[in-house]
């Protein structure tokens, strides 16, 4: 990682009714995320940790652009925890701010992005042009042996990669360990008689420690990488797992709605997950695509594919994976939309298909060759 | 803890236009936080996975309330991290679901509560019946020693505890060790000089395993409790540090805005904070204050408080402390809005008070007699 710089800047988006109050509430902003005291009673000693409004622009009726260079110092010796709660901790509560982008210099000097990235996910699916296939494996409260017999059926069709449904924790009806090691299994064999490698993510989301032990357990059986829901675990788990399992890792957007669901709060869908979520180290990012049943609208989601894949961001590009409402018959739309550096997943409508699983893989494995 | 019920009721507001669209979300929201799949292709094995819609009904124009009852099997083996998950994963993306309750017996097969709570800190403190009185130290880019005098003057006057500034992490003005020593060292010659204890909680929010090694680290050197935002750190840090550690926990909601701060979407304040957070085991949660600089109601903040101190919840009681914004000139105000069983926070008010911070902590203890 590189030094610190001395400064960063935060952009926001601000509601107001005026260039004063704009610039009012930019400069409450600066103090609520430094010194969090009135500006007259801080002392001589503690100035420089004053950030410094340096620009406020109107954008709109109603909306003002403001940006504030912030001293490095306030985060201190690589704390990404701190890092988050200099971005977004107290004004989380105001209601009316949105951030909207960061310096990339200062993600440097914390974070080491993507071990693997999208060259090295196409790497280990061996496909260098074209879309990826993605499934998930699914419903909680099928038995390891019947999951596992989907991830074969998914898998000697030609899938690219499969990942366990986001809400396959470590139910009784099946343990991490024992669908895991099934699911491996499966999908080993299913290479053996194609050869074919398809890849297999089973989600370790948990409490740290226990995600950690699963990341080992998972890799030791031959898993190719780990899902991870960050906003369940706390971030922070991303870039451990990141930097002790060295695997790839799919992010999942689990609980993390309500960041980037507000027109005037919250963090945008760019920022959060393209560069924030990119930097902790997402190899690949799950996003809500647009015209399913999630509200995100296209633009939004073009932006976060070209922050994810934007090759002047300083890290390994994440590959983007839209997911939500994609049918067999909109794959094409959605190639049109994105482009081929994207991983597309389809979960519900490979399942209901008519002619079932089988037939619906080859037929989505064809639709992105 | 108590084995876990079969199923559990999750409570839920719907903005809708109609009786048939609001069940028609409550469906949804349904199969989104379980299968997650179409329920005409969920097999026969995993059907029990499936919850059920057990009420709807019009609260006023435009908004409706459901409930669903959630088979437990979803969650597993104490899985809290799941249980975040089937309580807000996916539909923290729809925008325009909040969540306002869920049954109390499921958190007595997940949670443990705070270990302290009111009386415990009432103990520690030696105050059993009057309100008791907080400060935040601060702010970044103070050298620990003139921290640490800061801290002496609030505890010589008499301030009952004494927090660290959540934005106080590991910056080289301060790192955690030399600002930790120092603090407590001088709390401690306060008391003998004093013979009363300020209780002080320095605060440990990093990543997992920094977290607990500064909880240690603090205990050790003579700290009473610590400073923790789950949020930041992802929530279940606060039942591990709970745990393994068994000292008082002060909650403080930096990050945790976006699921607050919506009227038709995220969690209830109540809920979030009153019960899970009070679950995970916070002897104290920090809240925004209404008047002050954050958008929250007197209505909110009262049930929060009413949430946190309920006796039928099956936890001890955690702590309310209401900040943001409390005067000198309001504490009145807000103790006859609160009642006793509440800390108050005041920072800024008490470092820019003319006659300086001695006697502004004597006012302040005063309204509290």
């Amino acid at each position: 990682m590189k030094p610190a710089p001395s400064h960063f800047d935060i952009l926001y988006q601000i509601a107001a009714s005026s260039d004063a109050e704009a610039r009012e509430k930019a400069e409450k902003v600066s103090v609520e995320q430094s010194v969090e005291m009135p500006v007259n009673a801080v002392p001589n000693q503690a100035k420089t940790s004053l950030p410094e409004v340096t620009k406020v622009t109107e954008l709109c009726e109603g909306l003002w652009e403001s940006e504030v260079s912030f001293p490095a110092s306030l985060i201190g010796n690589n704390d990404i925890v701190q890092f988050m709660n200099i971005l977004y901790g107290n004004i989380s509560l105001y209601g009316d701010i949105k951030v909207t982008d960061v310096s990339n210099h200062i993600f440097e000097s914390l974070f080491e992005g993507p071990a693997h990235g999208i060259k090295g996910i196409r790497k280990m699916v061996g496909a260098n042009n074209r879309p990826l296939s993605c499934t998930a494996l699914k419903p909680i409260g099928l038995s390891p042996d019947n999951l596992a017999s989907r991830a074969a059926r998914f898998a000697v069709n030609g899938i690219d990669i499969i990942k366990d449904d986001h809400g396959l924790a470590n139910q009784n009806s099946a343990s991490f360990e024992s669908r895991t090691k099934a699911c491996t299994a499966a999908v080993q064999k299913a290479a053996e008689k194609t050869g074919k490698q398809t890849l297999y993510f089973p989600n370790i989301t948990a409490t740290h420690k226990v995600a950690a032990e699963r990341a080992e357990m998972a890799l030791e059986m031959g898993a190719h990488g780990v899902l991870i829901c960050p906003q369940l675990t706390g971030l922070s788990l991303l870039s451990e797992i990141r930097k002790n399992f060295n695997c790839p890792i799919m992010a999942h957007p689990s609980f993390s709605g309500s960041f980037v669901s507000h027109k005037t709060s919250g963090i945008s869908m760019s920022l959060y997950y393209g560069k924030i979520w990119r930097a902790l180290g997402a190899d690949a990012v799950i996003f809500p695509n647009p015209g399913g049943r999630f509200q995100f609208t296209r633009e939004q989601c073009t932006d976060l594919h070209n922050t994810l894949t934007n090759t002047e961001f300083p890290f390994n590009a994440s590959f983007p994976v839209p997911a939500g409402g994609i049918q067999l018959t909109s794959v094409q739309d959605f190639r049109d939309l994105y482009g081929d550096e994207t991983i597309f997943l389809i979960g519900g409508s490979l399942y209901e298909h008519p002619d079932g699983i089988e037939t619906a893989t080859q037929l989505f494995q064809k639709a992105l060759a």
